[in-house]
């Protein structure tokens, strides 16, 4: 672990760096081979996220370090602000998934709405806006990720078959993402087959289920990475999917036919991945990556809780799970919000 | 005008020809030369707008005939529909501003979100999402105009400066347009100098002003058409615009700076155009609009009427204002919405 003292010595470092204007870090790594990185995360506090007559997301901020030796990691938080808008869906709104720096600009998405936001200091400008499925529907589109791939923002839902109450199929409405150009040009692509695949790569087929929330593409790998929140063999219930917690590392080629399956960690079946960054600096070697609890209570409301962990690509824990929040965060993004917001 | 019998028989040959499923007609001529147009009004309902949970706006359908002397017109209204939304700004929504098929779709645009719908099967699919000004700014746009021009679908808002309560400029935020690609892609153009250019041809100069909410561009002229819904050389007050009604027809080439003004029927300061199209098969020559009244009454309630009235652009009357309904209606299109309902 890093001693109290060096680590105070990196926050002061960036503390020094912190007056450039700039949204993302470029230059993350001090002299020492230490890296200590701006990094904000962004919740979605699901119904009540209604504040009033407005709805809001909290974005918390501050740094993370990881020792020269890239052996440990931790973050320190810094503070929290909130933001908030008055466009709703049926009295739903701002329960953000995920945060991402694409074309200059800091993204979120909001999974009640199918909007898109640029966040810009401290307000929302709605950016685009799209509904589920291929293209046709009314329904909003339920953004769960945002990974940038060759100037491209690709946007993706959960990537599972719907299924009724009784578990019998409805649709693949959640398995279309998005494609879209930073002048804001959509394209709809029907990921059905890679998402089954990925799922037949840790021998889960229909009934069973995948949920993804945590999907990045690697400009260094020439690969995607999934860290799946939910997977089971079992058939998808609302009762049984927040015990289906995992812990796969899932990386493919873009043929979807060539897998790469690492366990992460210590196997808890209440926590899932809800969102995860490659760490600036360590050629997406080093992710840090968000766990969520979501659970229903005996009194009919819901235990939050929101995890940061940091590992390698291998499966080697610099920071073990450790609590954020007892709320629910689905983005992070390695950014100096102060910048931004 | 037309005869009972011989409406009844193109009121017939139209009926005959509906089994097309095509949205925008394309062969609108009878053999006699009489032309019969299905059409298509949508309303802005303002604040009435809201029923129980969601927002609905109509959609009103019928006929448009012209003799084939083009002297004389009539409409004949075959019935409405209402679409409706969840979608909402601080409780307001489905204020529907304009109708406009392009790429093959009808669009209708929501002032009060900045959201244009493509109205497909009865239902909204979200296409595309603006705010106000520049870019930058997260206050919803209020799109008031919807034309098309070299395959790309322009939004305009009403053009003129953003004047605080005791008239003082505040910004030229509704002075910006969008420039959008059938893929979705947006460009911003600001258009201050083109809107101040058009007042000015009219000798009206800030802090007099000129309101727009019917726009299109003729692409048989290769000219811009305006039919400005409120202008005044006095200053732009909450109380005085609704009486500040206009009769004005004007069209501009691309620099802005070659105008042509007609004056349309008897000036009613009451009334203001807020939509029209160019009726198919005549060469841009003929426009159908629709006037509307909006105007507060002694309860603090509003007194609103919309009229339909079609001239040519040389400012010949074919059908003087009618009356269509004790409500407010922004856009019309030459469209059978049996056909994309």
């Amino acid at each position: 672990m890093l001693t109290s003292a060096a680590l105070l010595l990196l926050l002061f470092f960036n503390i020094a760096q912190a007056v450039h204007r700039i949204c993302e870090t470029a230059s993350p790594q001090s002299e020492s081979g230490a890296l200590l990185l701006p990094l904000a995360i962004v919740s979605d506090h699901d119904s009540k996220s209604k504040d009033s007559t407005s709805w809001y997301s909290s974005i918390k901020y501050g740094n993370l370090a990881i020792d020269s030796s890239r052996s440990s990691s931790f973050v320190h938080w810094l503070g929290s602000d909130n933001i908030t808008s008055s466009l709703n869906y049926n009295g739903r709104a701002m329960e953000m998934s995920d945060l991402k720096v694409f074309d200059n600009r800091l993204l979120s998405v909001d999974d009640k709405l199918g909007i898109v936001y640029w966040i810009r200091n401290g307000s929302l400008v709605p950016w685009v806006i799209t509904s589920t499925g291929d293209g046709t529907k009314s329904t909003p589109f339920k953004g769960e990720w945002m990974t940038v791939r060759d100037g491209d923002l690709f946007l993706g839902s959960s990537g599972h078959e719907i299924v009724s109450e009784k578990g019998e199929f409805e649709n693949d409405d959640q398995m279309f993402i998005r494609v879209i150009s930073a002048n804001g040009a959509m394209k709809v692509e029907d990921w059905t087959p890679y998402f089954v695949k990925l799922r037949m790569s840790v021998g889960i087929y229909f009934p069973g289920f995948m949920v993804h929330e945590a999907v990045q593409w690697s400009e260094y790998h020439k690969r995607w990475f999934f860290l799946p929140r939910y997977a089971s063999k079992a058939p998808y219930t609302h009762e049984t999917v927040a015990d289906s917690g995992c812990n796969y590392l899932i990386s493919s080629s873009d043929c979807f036919c060539d897998f790469n399956v690492t366990r992460i960690g210590k196997l808890d079946p209440h926590k899932g991945f809800s969102a995860f960054q490659f760490v600036p600096g360590t050629n997406d070697t080093i992710i840090a990556a968000l766990k969520t609890i979501e659970r229903p209570k005996n009194d009919g409301d819901k235990h939050f809780a929101t995890y940061i962990t940091v590992f390698s690509i291998g499966g080697r824990i610099l920071l073990e799970d450790t609590l954020v929040d007892e709320s629910k965060y689905e983005g992070i993004a390695f950014v100096d919000v102060r910048d931004c917001l």
